[in-house]
Order: C-alpha cells, then sequence, then structure tokens
C-alpha cells in the first residue's frame, strides 16, 4: 500500500492523459476538475443512463492490450444506450490500476478517446484509484420523450432480427482465435446508428452481450412472450465457419457472448418501413425467427453468461 | 474463475438486494431492469454527475462492515454534490465482489438504502461482476441554471469556513479508534442541506475528501488565490483532543481526510445571509481563515491525499 515510487500524482495523471478526452460539447457546462461535472440536457429529451464493468480475469486477461480496453470499456456502455435507441453525449469513467503506467494509461485514453469522438462523447467526470485493475464508465445519453426502446414492447408475432455476424467475439475470446475473429472480440462496434434508426420502428430491443440465445430470451421474458429461433437462419461469418466448423460456430453463435449486436423486434406492419431505415449498406441485420405466445420453459435454451451462476466455468 | 458453488444468479441478487433500493421518484421513467435507465430531468435544471470509487485496502480494510461500506459508498459520492450546491436524485452502482455472500449483500444494501431514501435517491441502474472488491457509485443531481457552487469562484479577501470538526474521521480510521471517531469515519454525513442553502452566498466550494489543508489549496489554486488558514480557529472536537492531544489533533484536522465536509468561502457582503441561511442548529460551521491574492508556494502547506503521490505510505 505504499508508493512504489511512482513518478506522478492522481492530479497529473488526469491532466496529461483524461482532461480534454473525446469530443468537445456545448452543453458541458463544466467538465473534469471540479467536484462534479454541470451538463445541460436538451429540452423535450429523456437522459439515458447506464453503467458497465470490465475486470481484469473475468472480462479480460492480465496483460491485455490497453488501447483495445479503453476501447471496450466505452464500447459496452455505447451498446446499451443503442439499445435504447439513445444518442450517446457524457462518459464518466473509474479506473482502479496497480500503478500508473504512463504507456498504459496513454494507449487505454487512446482506444477510449478515438472511440468516444466517433460518437461525439465527452469525458466529463471520473475517479482514479489505486488497486486490482478496474474499468467502470458510467455513460449518459438522451432520447426524444416517450421515444427510448425497451425490451419489453414485442408482440406476438413479431420477427425478431439481429445484426452483424453473433459468435465472431466470443470465438475471438479465446487464445491463438484468427485475427478477424479476435478484433471482433477487441474493438467491438456498438450499434448506435442503428439503435437510433429503429425508434418508431422496433417493438422492443436488446443488446447482446451475454449470449445471443440468452439475450433474446430475455427481451421475450420481459415481453411476456417466448423467442422462436429459427437456428438455419442464423447468420454465421465465414471467418466462424473456418474456426470452428458448422455446428459449433452455431452454437458459438448463439452462446458466445460479447457481440455488443442489437436484437430487436419487428412488427409485420413495419417491415418496409424497416428496410427503408436500415439499408444493407449500414449494417447487415437477419431475421432469425420470432416471437410467440407463451412463455419459455426455464433453463430450456443454452444460457448466456451470468456472472454468478452456480458451477458454471468460463 | 470458476463458479465456486454459489447459489444464485446476477439476476436474482440484483432482484433480492438492489431492484427497489431507495427512494421511489416519479422522474424515474424506467429503473433497473433494461438496458439503461430513462429518467426526466426538470426543465430549467443542469444535471450535475459523479462517481466515486471505494477499494479494499484502499478505502477500507478486509473485513469492513458492509453496512458501513454501503453508506460510504453512497456519502462520498452525496458529498460531491454537495460541494455544487445541488440536490441528489439518481444512482448506479457497479460492484465487484469476490462471491455472493447473501449476508453482505443485504447488510451493504441496507446502508446504501438507508442513506438514499434519507436523501430521497433512487438506485436506478447498476453492474455486478465478480472480482477483488470494489465499489463505485455514480450519482446525479440536479442544480437550477447557473447557480451551481464550483471551486473558482472564491475573490481576495473572502472569508474560509468548514463545516462540522474535521480529523474525526482521519482519526476514526485508524485500529483502536474511540467508538465516536470511528464512526465519524464510517458513517460520514453528507452535508447536502448546506450546500443547497449555500448557493447564492458561498463564493466557492468543495467538499474535504484529501484533508482539508489539501481540498482548501484546491479551491485557492481553482480561484488563483492562496488560502490563509488561522491554525487557531480551527474546530477540534473533544474526542479528537482526547485521542490525539492538542497537537496531533490540529494536525489530524489539517490532513486527516475522509471527512466529507464542505469547505468554502463567503464574501465580507454575504457573512450575514449566511448567518441567516445556516443557524447553528442546521450544522456547525466555523470560520477559519481566508483566501487572499498570489498563490501559495508549492508544497508549502501539510499535503494530503493523492493515491498515485511519490514514496506515501499511508
Amino acid at each position: 500500500m505504499t508508493g512504489a515510487g511512482f513518478a506522478v500524482g492522481e492530479f497529473e495523471i488526469i491532466q496529461r492523459h483524461f482532461a480534454a478526452l473525446g469530443a468537445a460539447r456545448p452543453d458541458v457546462v463544466l467538465g473534469i476538475g471540479d467536484d462534479a461535472a454541470l451538463l445541460r440536457p436538451e429540452a423535450g429529451s429523456e437522459l439515458v443512463a447506464t453503467v458497465d464493468t470490465l475486470v481484469e480475469g473475468r472480462h479480460f486477461l492480465p496483460g491485455a492490450d490497453p488501447h483495445s480496453l479503453g476501447h471496450r470499456a466505452l464500447a459496452v456502455n455505447l451498446s446499451d444506450i443503442a439499445a435504447m435507441g439513445a444518442t450517446p453525449a457524457w462518459a464518466l469513467l473509474s479506473l482502479t490500476l496497480p500503478d500508473a503506467d504512463e504507456a498504459w494509461l496513454g494507449a487505454f485514453a487512446g482506444g477510449f478517446a478515438a472511440l468516444a469522438r466517433e460518437h461525439g462523447v465527452a469525458l466529463v467526470g471520473g475517479n482514479l484509484a489505486r488497486g486490482p485493475l478496474g474499468i467502470a464508465v458510467q455513460l449518459l445519453g438522451a432520447v426524444p420523450c416517450g421515444t427510448a426502446l425497451r425490451r419489453s414492447g414485442a408482440g406476438p408475432g413479431d420477427d425478431v432480427y439481429v445484426t452483424g455476424t453473433p459468435g465472431d467475439a466470443g470465438a475471438g475470446r479465446e487464445p491463438g482465435a484468427a485475427a478477424a475473429l479476435r478484433r471482433r472480440f477487441e474493438y467491438p462496434t456498438p450499434r448506435v446508428a442503428v439503435g437510433q434508426a429503429l425508434r418508431g420502428i422496433a417493438s422492443a430491443c436488446i443488446d447482446v452481450s451475454d449470449g445471443l440465445a440468452a439475450d433474446l430470451d430475455k427481451l421475450a421474458a420481459a415481453s411476456r412472450l417466448r423467442a422462436v429461433l429459427q437456428d438455419e437462419l442464423l447468420p454465421v461469418s465465414a471467418e466462424l465457419l473456418d474456426a470452428l466448423g458448422d455446428a459449433r460456430a452455431r452454437h458459438c453463435a448463439l452462446t458466445g457472448g460479447e457481440d455488443y449486436e442489437l436484437c430487436f423486434t419487428v412488427p409485420a406492419a413495419r417491415q418496409t418501413a424497416l428496410r427503408a431505415a436500415l439499408p444493407v449498406s449500414v449494417c447487415r441485420i437477419t431475421r432469425i425467427g420470432s416471437v410467440a405466445a407463451g412463455s419459455a420453459a426455464p433453463g430450456a435454451d443454452a444460457p448466456g453468461f451470468d456472472h454468478f451462476a452456480p458451477d458454471r466455468a468460463r
């Protein structure tokens, strides 16, 4: 617990790496440097708030690339904002790390900043403490009042869609994975523009973090329905097929997790609007089944990842 | 990394301990259970956002009372909101813990909930992961546009005040401390009502977390002034004097940290307004000096606690 010869203090670290990180936004009245940030929400909007954490040994291995960690720490939160159909705005970062490694901090901040600028997010506050490496990001966004997507709005017969090719990230987490798969794990693409385009079209939406099957089940349960997945419709990437073969690739697409794709439902009457709002050029979306009346038998489907589930190794 | 026989999963833990924690608020459109919370900020207000973290081994010892930790994790954030003169509203909790100990979780949630209800705060989101014990709380509040207190507004000649009796918490952190001091460490009192009463009266404000001398220096530096502390004016509690004797008690009052008192400046013209706004019955406040033109010599004063400062043990 003693200071082990660090060259700089907390204040200097924040000034050097985090003080002006991300986008410059006119609605930030007061950013990093006081007891709290002051922000000006847009009139007529609801605030959207989420927090997600990356813990060493759980969400990433010791020695993981800090640039990727900076990207992922923000991406997993952007994905939550995307699932609500909202626009991200302001982030706060709580970082505990064992020492003040300048190279690590620079790379982490660089990965975080690149994605923050891409999505117009300003880092407005944070907290730095010495301890086991852990990263918590709180992200705030906005959505016009009453238009947010939720998990609970699906109706019987609505079609189920997913963005991208789930499973790639799950396979990319494994040691020795092909570079294209590893990149999907290390640099997930939060589907922020897709989420926004789905407002008024999707009846329900969730982001895929724990595995497609488990997260679709959560959407269905929140909507008091059951999911009917058509396995043969699952989009599986060529890279995943190459790496795992057909059966294991499909299993991984359903259960791999860490995808940060969106899974959403669309009523029959809005299929045309969906195709107009999301041309193939924006993002691959694939119909994978539907939701139907009734509830799933508990444990019937391949489960996703639950951090405190009994007797499951990862 | 394997599940060590936990009886319950993340979803059940959240439902059991955190789902309806704190105050019920009509401005929470959607709380825990979706990808993000939906909140409705009041028109004409600015949003105030802060995050603070407690890490085992750094902010508390292994085996610390979980009820106290629940209180402190929220209190340190309430104190930041108080220092802005704002009203707290919505919290998000990011908790990493090594196992799903039901007794620990119940006590932690109880300590958090009691303080949340006292201040009208709703827990609207969070994140639970297995890992080394660490607690990050994000707190959101509101303040009428343009009225927030900052560190940077003090003018030359303004008087400096502090609430309560700093040093008690710092002494209470030590093993074998008297019960009254230990209680000030384990259950700090965030000065939320004081902060709100200071809007329009205080010219600058900061909360005392790193030690009175260090935090007053930060306020003075942000205001481009220097602090002139009158040691003989320092409020020192009878309990602290009993425990440490006069000289060490005064040193602890200046440098102990973890006080979560407010330190603020008031121009001469507003002294009467201050006494009217804060009668002694609300909270003890003590004038301890003033701020003057010029800047402090670096390192001239007793330093507070900087998590990455070189060569300092705690």
